[in-house]
């Protein structure tokens, strides 16, 4: 992992952006922190410039509450290089979506699927590199989407502790099937009117988990419309299960 | 408003029972309040002795945070008089429950309404009353089942400002459709595997609901086992409009 720039934000939050490999990354780690600080990693739906404001809208959220918290870019997505295939199954969707018809299952296979092979191991060696800072300690939280991303991830990896969970996304039938194995808690945000979300896949979907403690916070609003008491909500749910 | 008792509880909350002409019911107000507390009225099934252990905990909650909170016997429960229709809905109601048969709407109706028809009025008439007195203000905030009863609450009574509703009771047809006259903040809490309770109906309830800032929490367990951080989240929804 190397650092590629440093900078103090006003609240005192370090920002630095890193790579590894060829995965560009940013790490916010909070102004005081006098032990090692838990992590959560902050998932989203690809485009990390784009997306900027509202990670580090996240990061100083949880850095308020003593969090470290880091991103990397999506596999495929902003400055990586582009997948055809990819490509491909995002142009099919697209055009469903702007037809406005039922979107194939086959399509969402052949879009998420390897989006979850690729991105999951690529988490885990960002993983693996910042527990190995002497400032990041753990446990250790997922915070986004894309959801079918964060239900990998909380399968196969034993450091991750407890999820947030943007229900927004197309998730593949097989990922549902691994949702039954999560067993660790969860925390789910839907955005009722979520024009591009099937509601009651959404619903499903959190029916399907197999953990023990998962809440489902439904709010008003589209896509982009959390309100921020739902935000607060989510750093609270971490608050209890990453102290 | 008459008071028949009043003691003090270890936290310093003034608990009072009281009646409103046949209405027993109990007030609590904050251990010290230097202006005129903001009030939440707190719906229940019925039962006031039986349901006291929780009332009471939600009640110091609400004083915690600086409000009053009252509550009434409901209608046809406790020691006030039983009304044979009722006794004769509930009989078939627990009898469908108990054959495994799905319940009959016409026997929701002749369950819900008139015990809709009857507490609203009830909870306005205490109202006036607890308005009345010097240490109690406004805004004031519904929480609680009977759900219909919140729900007719919330459309005629423009004293109610927010309201916390338990969507775990069967709710007539009827009262779908005044949910789509609510305009107020509402705060929905769900269990997931509710026994006695049509998770299905809850949804359609809570996407019914005309109110532009609505959020759902959904959480694991029966009708009894709301976690703490629910309990929380709720009083932060009243701390956020009853301020």
């Amino acid at each position: 992992m190397r650092f590629t720039s440093e900078q103090r934000l006003d609240d005192g939050v370090l920002e630095r952006e890193f790579t590894l490999g060829e995965i560009p990354g940013i790490l916010w780690t909070p102004a005081s922190a006098s032990a090692p600080a838990p992590l959560i990693l902050l998932g989203h739906p690809g485009g990390l410039h784009k997306m900027y404001p509202r990670l580090v809208a996240r990061a100083r959220q949880s850095a308020a509450e003593g969090f470290a918290a880091a991103t990397i870019e999506l596999t495929g997505s902003g400055d990586r290089p582009r997948s055809a295939a990819a490509e491909q199954a995002r142009a099919d969707l697209r055009r469903a979506l702007e037809a406005g018809e039922p979107v194939d299952e086959e399509v969402v296979d052949r879009l998420v699927l390897p989006l979850v092979d690729k991105a999951v191991p690529e988490w885990q060696a960002v993983l693996d590199a910042l527990l190995s800072l002497p400032e990041i300690g753990g446990p250790v939280g997922y915070s986004g989407g894309v959801i079918s991303i964060g239900i990998r991830l909380a399968v196969v990896e034993p450091r991750i502790s407890a999820a947030v969970l943007f229900a927004g996304s197309f998730v593949p039938r097989a990922l549902f099937e691994e949702a039954r194995q999560v067993t660790i808690p969860l925390h789910v945000l839907l955005q009722w009117d979520d024009e591009g979300n099937d509601r009651q896949a959404a619903l499903d979907l959190f029916d399907a988990f197999g953990s023990k403690e998962k809440t489902l916070h439904a709010n008003m609003g589209g896509h982009t419309g959390v309100p921020q008491f739902a935000g607060e909500d989510a750093a609270r749910f971490f608050g209890r299960h990453l102290k």
